[in-house]
């Protein structure tokens, strides 16, 4: 496979960091190519703007998507997307790696998500979920957080981890077609020992060894939907 | 009243923006002092980093929460990162208005939120939803979105809106302590007339008039958990 990490994390020595190396090393030792993009360290602009275009379709008025479809037909994304796009493209499988912040993806990750995938190529029309640009390939998001494993579940203080994770795990990885994988988490990372944290490393080396067999997490299929996307189980 | 709005859109014409000015006009009719941090406008920095510390607690090694903590106290907060945090103390509440990203907040206010939202004042220890270092303040989102209501709810192609919007709705605002009033939402916005747009406007300007008697969500409260965060109710 081809593999390309997106990691988010501000310290370079983070375990984040290491859980990305592990990843790097495991899946080359597997015989896969292994592409990092590490948004910290390439100083990555998370924010998108009109800046992204240089062709612009309606000069006057940004509707950021339609200016995404237009631009990526006539190749004149800016070059730090396309690059990132290009990266996507060949990928087999997209690891997210990174540390929850509030729930969700740092600010510079997120970024990277509203800017690079692309509507037209991404996903655009009726092309989503199991119809999205993306599909045949996978994805699989790494995190680290300071939470224990007892306070995500039902009845939990926080809920389900995979509910506060929905936007990007539904709402993101699946929209744009990619099979998401069970997350990676390294629960309670900041206040743990050497020796735990090594054991998270040695979880996800083997977790990796198989991540091909892996099954994904299902999600709508538009065929359960009508032209207009009403659910057709409520016809009956 | 004092109420912050926390205005992310790239394009200042939006209707996103017409949203926010028709806040700023019914509120400032009511009597409420308002304030508005328009990011785009700003130049808001998103990306949480080393630089955002003067005085670092541990200059080897980034944590940034323990970082916001030591910062907070020693009064060397980045300015950007103090002046928010000034307004978000003064407000009694907090409007977050933007486009939905990614069933999201844009990067850009990703950051406002990773940034702000300081250790130590806003949250730390035990301090979280009920006990959130903002409890006593009230928090709305208003958002505009591409997808049709039907698109969202139980059994629809998106599932309930609420959900998708957890992490910011029950991850972030009523983790720091803040009411949640339920989102006022512009749907279709990209897709619909010049005349649906006003009624959006129209209606919440209606609902702005009566905000300060709007019921909260419902989160958890730590009272329903142990000292540990196991819920109490397990063991009954």
């Amino acid at each position: 496979m081809n593999v390309l990490i997106v990691h988010a994390h501000p310290e370079p020595q983070s375990f984040t960091a290491a859980l990305r190396d592990q990843a790097v090393q495991t899946l080359q030792s597997n015989g896969h190519e292994v592409r990092v993009s590490d948004l910290y360290a390439m100083n990555w602009n998370p924010v998108a703007s009109a800046e992204d275009f240089s062709l612009r379709e309606n000069p006057e008025y940004l509707a950021y998507a339609l200016e995404q479809r237009h631009n990526s037909k006539t190749q004149t994304l800016a070059t730090d997307i396309r690059q990132e796009l290009d990266k996507l493209l060949w990928a087999d499988l997209l690891i997210l790696n990174f540390p929850i912040y509030w729930f969700s993806t740092p600010a510079i990750l997120k970024g990277w998500i509203d800017r690079v995938l692309v509507s037209g190529i991404c996903y655009g029309g009726k092309r989503f979920y199991d119809q999205g640009g993306l599909r045949g390939k996978k994805a699989l998001v790494t995190v680290t957080l300071g939470g224990r494993e007892h306070m995500f579940g039902e009845g939990a203080i926080h809920g389900p981890l995979e509910d506060m994770l929905r936007p990007l795990l539904r709402g993101t990885l699946a929209y744009v077609g990619l099979e998401v994988l069970q997350p990676f988490v390294g629960w309670h990372v900041p206040y743990i020992s050497a020796e735990a944290r090594q054991a998270f490393l040695v979880s996800y080396g083997r977790r990796l060894e198989s991540i091909e067999s892996d099954e994904p997490i299902q999600y709508p299929r538009l065929g359960q939907f009508d032209d207009r996307l009403y659910p057709l189980a409520q016809r009956q």
